[in-house]
């Protein structure tokens, strides 16, 4: 596997505005609205398919499926193993985003048992990626308390249940399987506002759906996912004067965003690992 | 029935702005601010009473009732059921919403009871509406694949089952039961930003739900919801660099139109049936 | 208790900024993802823990809890009880926000049963607060027909279950316990555009929860989370030119609100009982 750079992600952003991957998000109550605009404004298209008589079935229909843990009832837990299941059978990438993992212990059991499903890829929070790969546990609510890249360990860890793994902070760090062991690197940019807006963390999970469903690997998939957000989250800023004005700028600058811009504005760095 | 004209519309949204209608949304978890803020915006009232306990019996105060089929589970699937009979019961126009009706087999299969209700109005994309009429199926998850056009032979055939169909699309194909057959007219005008902002057609069809009960006839009310919104997104664009802030204008712009701006931009036309 | 003043309220600002207290919200579908960008531009956090396995326990590490009862099925209903008992055994502050109460008679009763587990506060507008007296019954639907000076009465029956309530309006009427009786109080300002953005309120009773978890007692925390929104209110009105930029404005106001606005214009006076 060749590293993501600049170049893979302006061209995954082009591939994404050209064919419109449809999403199947599962996604909670609180991010539904948000998570559904991101994508449109993106470039790609959502259907919040997750009661369990349909939760399977369109998995193999939809492009990339999103399963996020923020609001789990029992109904909603049972469609998440039926998309994770159907996206499997069906080839479709899936992608797990283990809100609130550790200080829950219902729905950390359901995110273990999620994970041997295989997803994709998993993008958390640091304290919910550490918590996940069973290195620990501090989550606070659904916020992290634990520093992005003291989660690399627990991200290459899951590597052993999915091709691609994030960890979201000031700095976004990713871990992805190469050839001849793990590959790692980090985006920067963003901004930080996108922590005063609820589930901007979520709707980046919904992207990284969409890409994996247009990228010709899950690494990259889920490099353009954070490279989109973080450089939209950058020229949002600057038209904000705080988070109801940024929300708004943000689902302007994702989809006015261009390849050029990812170009001069990705802060995409190789990672030892 | 006379055919509606902006003249019409016009004293429709008097009407509305006069009374405040109260609509029952059962509606799916995308929507539901989206569409309780574009009802408050326009001149509306709402309250999301979707539980299996209180659906009927809110349905006979409520003015106008919407079921959305967006986002069903088991038990709202059985309230919209208890809704849709509560209204019929009470004599409260009801609207249904067939959202993803063609390629998900189990919320067609209720949409399709649902319709045995005699919804007063049905309101969908192109898709949808050829599919619930039965006459085909090729909606890819909640977006149309259909011009909206090619769906007025499906829109006439469901009034059998409902007062007045609409298929939403650039423009909006509209008919509704005349004395001597089926009426039919077209609304232009809107902005192609509203395909980029989720849930601008689920709020409509509970803008019809609100107008339903301000209007003498079906047909009208249906005619003025599209109306209101179609100048509306109109005057939303000029202001508006991406989806984030048409959406923003877009509300803005459903509270100021007025009675005035109805009368001088919109675009109703009859239509040859 | 010394009476709430614009410094204790300033100073109850000054307190949450620092200690960011993570609020556990319960509420309903419409309200879930404002009512979370509420709390985060004022400077708390907030997790939607409301299911059935995790309400209780999630209750004992959150600041404060929200039960606000919007659009409650059987699974929440019975989430709600166990969060209110939760909180109660870990002496979290909780508050009810009694949505609808009166005109429906189900969520009535569940009202009426989480009454009796104490809530800490309670928040509602003033027909919810009558009706929850079982003084009355005039909701339509979840807005109020009674005006907040008539709700008096109710709010000071109603300390016989909880420390504070309040019923919301043009003018807020706020009563807690003193040492000697009822203390009653008013906050003014706000803004006519809060009751065309859905869910304000809402979101006011999860602020009333964060406010809680900072405050000395129960009637400041209160009086600080009705006066940080007025203000707020009243500065976005000034940019804003609907409902669909005031919203946007409110939450960009709620954060830049400094303890010194408050102090220079909280219209908080004394009320005689």
């Amino acid at each position: 596997m060749t590293h993501p750079t600049a170049h893979t992600v302006a061209d995954a952003l082009d591939a994404l505005r050209e064919t419109t991957p449809l999403v199947q998000s599962l996604t909670n109550v609180v991010s539904a609205n948000f998570v559904t605009n991101v994508l449109l404004a993106a470039g790609a298209s959502n259907a919040h398919i997750d009661n369990v008589h349909e939760a399977a079935a369109f998995a193999a229909v939809a492009g990339g499926v999103l399963v996020n843990l923020g609001t789990p009832d029992d109904g909603t837990a049972e469609a998440f193993v039926l998309a994770a299941d159907g996206a499997v059978a069906a080839g479709t990438p899936w992608v797990l985003d283990p809100v609130g993992v550790g200080g829950l212990p219902w729905r950390t059991s359901l995110a273990a048992d999620l994970l041997t499903r295989r997803p994709t890829a998993v993008r958390g929070n640091a304290s919910e990626i550490v918590a996940l790969a069973g290195l620990g546990s501090s989550t606070r609510g659904v916020d992290s308390s634990v520093d992005s890249k003291d989660a690399v360990p627990a991200a290459i860890a899951l590597l052993d249940h999915a091709d691609a793994v994030s960890a979201s902070g000031p700095i976004d760090y990713l871990v992805g399987r190469g050839s001849s062991g793990p590959v790692g690197l980090t985006v920067g940019g963003g901004s930080p506002l996108l922590t005063k807006v609820t589930t901007t963390g979520c709707s980046l999970g919904a992207l990284v759906a969409a890409y994996l469903a247009v990228t010709p690997d899950s690494l990259t998939g889920l490099t353009a996912a954070h490279t989109h957000v973080a450089v939209a989250a950058e020229l949002a800023e600057h038209t904000s004067s705080g988070p109801g004005s940024f929300s708004v700028a943000y689902l302007d600058a994702l989809a006015s965003v261009t390849p050029d811009d990812i170009r001069a504005r990705a802060r995409i760095e190789p990672l030892e690992l």
